[in-house]
Formats: structure tokens, C-alpha cells, sequence
């Protein structure tokens, strides 16, 4: 199997890049053992805070020649356990790798590593009048963690998820070959596309050190509605209709008064309505007339065709600030509601959204738990949390993995997959099995092999 | 080595599917030998109709058990030689399997078999509302070549490619597995892409016999600027600028005089203007006041700020027709001025157009060849043509091979890959080894291995 990390090894690491970056892990940093959700615990042996992929590339061809598995960590957001070092080794930290290099304006294409925050890229591209647009809620996430998880987020009903967003990348292998898949260019046939394989295989096949990212001029405006319904059901079934009235939606979410009270609770902050039992929440950009024509015409069809109770314009900063901060605290929200918890992020064709969450109200009287949940309704991926409120640690664990089976069969039999923007890592491995079948899982073994042929990237993710 | 074709096959083919559908190949049909470069010539054994997924399944088994090489074949409109048997065996016939099985408007998703034609599949979603936006050239391509090679096309500058518009695809591996890659979903990150893999794969991978497809509202409104200019380099030196003035342009195609006098010549008609050296043609879609109001806001800009002699608004169906017309004709046009041509489809970074376009200027001298191009400015993606001429059939040779080189070589310098849309096939397998080194090429030959084994899907293409 794997070789242990000796003082050797450390030794060695240590002069491979400097003294000050290598750690030997001990509890003092157990956030390294972890990522966001914590349930999954893999200490590492010693952790490596690089600072270029020259860095990246010499500790990798180290590892591969001592047969030391290798778990990449960006800022551990995670949710699946993917940053999680399961077989011990080394961890390479990449949060010093933060910088956004270069903003190429005649090609819009935006120059980052992959320890960049979302944040720090979505200030600087907005500072000079462009946008990257794919917006996952955790702001505080990698990009690199972003593109191997091909992380989705509320844009993605008009601007597609991150993966449409990546031109080019560069890469370490795991004996430290330095290599660019794709290139700052727009079109792409030349080969089979490794670019899109990296994406979305978090931290398996290859370390992403840097990335270069498609940007667009910034929109003029941006413009929300948040739409009261009489019903969840009523809401949801609206959405087919709006993604087909040609106004051309940024983002459509979709939310109860459950989270919303949860969401009041974290922030100690009444939502703008109490009202209603469900909302959607839609978002316009483009040109002032654009988005102007386009909310003027939803507004009407919502009233008049699509069964709304109201529509409420989002149309100051204060307004704005306090829609958008309930809609972000869900999951912090319904984190802080529990002892533990843990999620589902399936995604289902949208036409069977409604169907499904009325599916996760069967099982929370079947199994006696609560699953409070919220949404991307334009794009139905569904986020539900399994909470372990008053539950014995091996209730919690028999409970867990019934209902899992059950969201995942039932997603299995409306056309859905197992996760629409979280990943696999190693809490969704068997049920990605379950989904796909053995002889998909078996070649992207294959594939994985393809890259990594002694199997320490990452080991024990996804397949 | 493979099995050759024998009359025991043939006959275990005309059982397995229809004996009315299995053809010995000979001359008389020596269109299944060629693709629409017709350069590569490579004749299969036996040609076989197939009508369903289950027909695929059953031939790919047999060729499988057999031994015998595969390739797969739409409506052989390539220009790289990728649906060209090298190895005898079996031609896969898809063009029979040519239905639009299903709009499913409440998800926008449109399923279609994998030989559904371009022409018929833009006919049947405009009737009802709806717009696929991936627009080729060559409008009796499959939608299945289309897939496999990742196809451009005009109106990719806002909208991508083929690949940002698949959201599943049925195949069938080579020993018959019918599998679904993807859902009817929007995101997804549940392991590796294997849909991703496929796309752009020239038939190497895996079959594909079934497309579900994104659709979108069609645009209410779509209109075109022909936009004169003094020469060519001031044309494409906008782009950049057209591209980030906000106005988000659905084309922008570039071409010179020189290109309209052959498309003139071949199409016996005059282009509607004949004042200017260089034009470029920009394409503005959406709803009434947005395309108005783009179009008003970027033809002031090309007047006052990006430096166009004039800005003709192609405004009625007799102008809109005429203009795409011979911009639609450039490829047939230029092939019908020489009794030979080979193309370079290039894709360089937007900034590098212009001297790229001029490099190839040099290059004429240099080799005394004639090489006209057109090409997507809106996307660094060029078309260029190496015409034969008067030359015999040795220099040809000779010359082309040099100039092959040359122009890749240049791509390569400036940040550019060896195709844009066009793919790779078996023309320009040598150009895409020196344009990713041996590390990628062999990553993609274990990929091929992973999913063929026995290499009998399409052998000899791209690695």
C-alpha cells in the first residue's frame, strides 16, 4: 500500500520548498482532517502550503516517487468530503496560490490561480467593468474547488455553471508534468477534451493550479422580483412557464416560509413579507431597456397568467441587501437548526421539481425526520438537508442512509442525477454507483486510471 | 490484427438487422470511401443501414466478438477524413436514423436521433417557438457529426458551441452496452463527464445514436449589420472592442473582397455592396427593443468610435438573403476555384487574428500558393484554404505539407489550437501531436483504450 510520511519525507518536503510551508498535522490544525460538512474525518500526515505550480509540481513528483497520497484542499467548503485526505499522506494547501494575475480584456479571459477566492474575483472583475458569472453561495470558495466541482449557483438559469466558464486550465499530473488543457480561445476540437474531464473531478485526476476564465462586460443593471404564491406547488409549477415566456430569467430560486423562518432565526431579521407560504425569487440583468422590458412583461404574465398572489419589485439596496441575505443564509440556517446534518443536491429534470419536494414531505412522516429544503428552481437542483435534531448517533446512522436511498432511488426514477453542483467525493460514492451502473463507474476507474496509474490523487473519491 | 470482412458476416448482419439495409461495398458506391474533403480514401467492407439503437447495439456486438473495425457514418460532410473506414470493416449508417422524437417544452429539451439533419432540426424547432442556437454552415450535417466533432458555427460568439448545447447523449459502447451519458438536467457533477468525453470525439469513443438537446425561447427579433471597412486588419482590430461595448453581439464573421469575388463568381451574383476591401457582418437577436437598441448603440460606436466606413442594416429578407448567402458560400465557392484544396481550421486567440490573417499573406509569397480564408472573428476561429492550383500533384505534396506546418506551428506561438469546429479526423493527427506533445496524446490514447479496448471503434483517428 502507501508509504507513511517519515521525518525523512518532511525533511525532504521542506527543501523541496520552504521550511516555513510544511506542517506535520497534529489536532491543533484538525480543520485539515475535515471539510465544511465534518462528518467525514481523514487526518493528513503533513500538510504543504504551496505558492506556485512549480511548487505544486516538485511535491507531487515527490509523492509519486515515494508512493505518499496526495488530497489537494482549497478553503474546504466542500460538503462531500472531497478534500478529506481518507488515506492520510500529504495535503496541499493552496490558499496561498490566491493571486488573479491578469484581466486580458481583448480576449476577455481572466488570468487566476486556483487558490483565488470567489470573492476576490468577483470584486476585481467587477471593479473593471466585467463579470464572471457563475455564483455559487459560498463565497469564500476556491476557484480551483469551483472548477472541480463544476459549481453551479443562481446564475445558472441564463449563464450556464462553471464549467461554461472555463477556457483554459493548467494542470500538475501526479509525477509533477505541467501541462495546459485548452487554451484562450473560444472554440475547441482538438482532441478529446481533458479540459472538461478536470472539471468536475475534484481533485482526482489532476491538480488544477491555474485557470483562465471567460468574462463578459458587466451588465448595466440588475433587477429582482420576489413573488409570493399560495402555494409551493403553485409556485414551482410556474416555472416551466417563465423560463418559456422569452424574458430570459438570470436566476429563478424558489422558497418556503420553513426556511424563511429558519433563515429569520440565524439572522435575528424579519424577512420584507410575511405573507405568503412560498415564493419565487427571479433576477433580470442586461441593459437598462432590457431588464426593464423583461420585468416589465414577467410582472404582467406572473399577475395575469402565472398565478401569483403579487410581485414584489427588489428595487433599492436595502430591499435587495435583505432578500438576497435570507436566500444565502439557508444553509448556514438550517446548519445552525441541528446538532449534525447532511445533504442531498440532487437535480431532477425541472418539470419534476414539485413532485420531489412533495416527495421529501413523504418522508419526513415515513422516517420521523426533518428535511427542511430550497432550491434552483430554474434549474432543478434541489438542495435537502437531512437534520439529526434529537436522534441517537445509530438511529441517525440507519435513519441517514435509508433516506438517502430513498432521494436518490426516487431521483434515479424521474430522470435526475445524484448531484447537481456538490460533487461525489466520498460520502455520494455509492450512490453514484447506484445511479449509473457498473459499467459507467467502471470507466471512469478506467479514466482515472488513465491519469493517475498508482492511484494517489486523491484516492478513495468518487469511483 | 482485424478480421476481414467475409460472406459469413454479411449474412450474420442481414440476420441481425434487415438484409435490405446490409450492402457490399463497391465502386458504384464509393461516396461511403470519402468524406466531403474526398483527399482520404479508405473503402469499407460493408456498409450497414442501421434504424434503431437496438440495431447498433446488435452490429457493434457482432463487429466486437468479430474483430471487426467500426466507423461510424452521418452525412460524411467532414473535412478531416474522421467517418473514413482506414481499416475495411463495417460502415455504421446512421442517416436512417434521422427522427425528431420529442420537444419537451416543460423542460426545453429537444430529442433527436443521432442522423436528425441540421436543416431539419432548426425547421422543426422554429416552428414551435423555439431556437437550438449551434449554426454550422453545412446545414445537412447530422446533428450526431455535429456532436462528435463539437461543431461551432456563426452564432457561437453568444451562444458556444455544439457542447454548451447537449445536456445528454445515449451511446453505445463497442461491445454493444447502450448507456445515457448526462440527464434532461441543467447541472451536473456526479463523476467524471463522460457526455464531455464524447463530444468532440470523432466517433472514437463511443456511438452515439441519441441527442437530448437544450432549446430556448426563439428570439423575437433577429437582425444583421454589414459594416464596410478600409481593410481588413482595421476590421478584426474592432472586434475586441465590439465585444466588450456591451452590446452582445449573436455573430460576428469577417471576410474580404477577394472572398466575395469567388462566392460571386460561384454563385453568379453580385454581392449588394462592392465599395470596400474588408467587411465584417454582425448578427444582434432577442426580443424587439433589445435587438433595436444594440444595434442602434453599436452602430453608433462603429460609426464615431471603431473606425467602419459605413453601416449597412440589413433590413429586408431580398438584402438579409443575399448577404448570408454569400457569406454561407465562401467554403463551396473557393472549392470550385481549384481542382484541389486542403483547410486549416484554426482557432487563435481573439487579439491574434489580424496578424495571424497576415501571416498567412507571407506564406503565399513564400510558397507561391493561393490561400484564401474567411473566418469567425467573433472567435479567433479561422478558415483557411490551400488551394492546389496548377501545381502537380508531387509539389502539392510537398508544399502542402510545409505550409501545414507553418500555419500550425504560428497557431501554436500564439496561443492557438489545431481546430476550432472542424476537428481532427486522420488530417491532422501529426499537427495536433506537435501542438500537445506526447504527455496528452497519450493521456487521450489510454482514454481511447479505457473505452475500446480492442480499438476497433474508428481506428486511426486523433491519436
Amino acid at each position: 500500500m502507501y508509504k507513511k510520511v517519515t521525518n525523512k519525507d518532511v525533511l525532504a518536503l521542506e527543501k523541496l520548498i520552504d521550511k516555513t510551508r510544511v506542517f506535520i498535522y497534529d489536532d491543533s490544525i484538525s480543520e485539515y482532517s475535515k471539510d465544511e460538512l465534518g462528518t467525514l474525518i481523514g487526518k493528513p500526515e503533513v500538510i504543504v502550503k504551496v505558492e506556485s505550480t512549480k511548487e505544486v509540481s516538485k511535491v507531487a513528483k515527490y509523492a509519486y516517487d515515494n508512493n505518499i497520497p496526495l488530497t489537494v484542499r482549497g478553503s474546504g467548503t466542500g460538503l462531500v468530503g472531497a478534500c478529506v485526505p481518507l488515506y492520510g499522506g500529504i495535503v496541499l494547501d493552496m490558499t496561498l496560490m490566491n493571486k488573479i494575475i491578469n484581466l486580458d480584456e481583448e480576449n476577455q479571459i481572466l488570468e487566476v490561480e486556483a487558490g483565488a477566492l470567489l470573492m476576490d474575483i468577483a470584486d476585481y472583475t467587477k471593479a473593471r467593468g466585467y463579470l464572471y458569472a457563475p455564483d455559487p453561495g459560498e463565497k469564500s470558495a476556491t476557484i480551483g474547488g469551483n472548477i472541480t466541482t463544476n459549481a453551479g449557483g443562481m446564475r445558472a438559469v441564463k449563464y450556464g455553471v462553471t464549467r461554461d466558464w472555463v477556457r483554459a486550465l493548467e494542470v500538475v499530473l501526479m509525477d509533477g508534468t505541467i501541462l495546459e488543457f485548452g487554451k484562450k480561445v473560444v472554440k475547441d476540437t482538438s482532441g478529446y477534451s481533458l479540459k472538461n474531464l478536470i472539471i468536475g473531478s475534484e481533485g482526482t485526476l489532476a491538480i488544477v493550479t491555474k485557470a483562465y476564465l471567460k468574462v463578459v462586460s458587466l451588465p448595466e443593471k440588475s433587477l429582482s422580483l420576489l413573488v409570493p404564491y399560495a402555494s409551493l406547488e403553485k409556485a414551482i409549477e410556474q416555472v416551466p412557464k417563465i423560463l418559456n415566456s422569452g424574458t430570459n430569467p438570470t436566476a429563478i430560486e424558489f422558497f418556503t416560509r420553513e426556511a424563511l423562518e429558519y433563515s429569520e432565526t440565524f439572522l435575528g431579521k424579519k424577512f420584507p413579507d410575511q405573507n405568503s407560504p412560498a415564493y419565487i425569487l427571479l433576477t433580470f440583468d442586461g441593459s437598462q431597456a432590457e431588464v426593464d422590458e423583461n420585468a416589465k412583461k414577467a410582472s404582467e404574465l406572473l399577475i395575469n397568467k402565472f398565478e401569483a398572489v403579487d410581485v414584489l419589485i427588489v428595487d433599492t439596496d436595502e430591499r435587495n441587501e435583505d432578500v438576497w441575505s435570507a436566500r444565502s443564509s439557508f444553509l448556514e440556517a438550517i446548519k445552525a437548526s441541528t446538532p449534525l446534518m447532511d445533504e442531498c443536491d440532487v437535480v431532477v429534470p425541472r418539470s419534476e421539481v414539485s413532485d420531489y419536494i412533495k416527495y421529501t414531505y413523504e418522508l419526513e412522516e415515513k422516517y420521523g425526520l426533518r428535511l427542511p429544503s430550497f432550491g434552483h428552481a430554474g434549474d432543478g437542483n434541489l438542495h435537502i438537508y437531512i437534520c439529526k435534531d434529537d436522534l441517537s448517533d445509530e438511529e441517525w446512522e440507519v435513519k441517514l442512509d435509508l433516506v438517502f436511498h430513498d432521494l436518490y432511488k426516487r431521483a434515479k426514477e424521474v430522470g435526475g442525477l445524484v448531484s447537481g453542483e456538490h460533487g461525489i467525493g466520498y460520502a455520494k460514492m455509492e450512490y453514484l454507483k447506484e445511479s449509473l451502473g457498473d459499467v459507467q463507474i467502471n470507466l471512469m476507474r478506467n479514466i482515472k486510471a488513465a491519469f493517475d496509474p498508482k492511484n494517489l490523487l486523491n484516492p478513495g473519491k468518487i469511483v
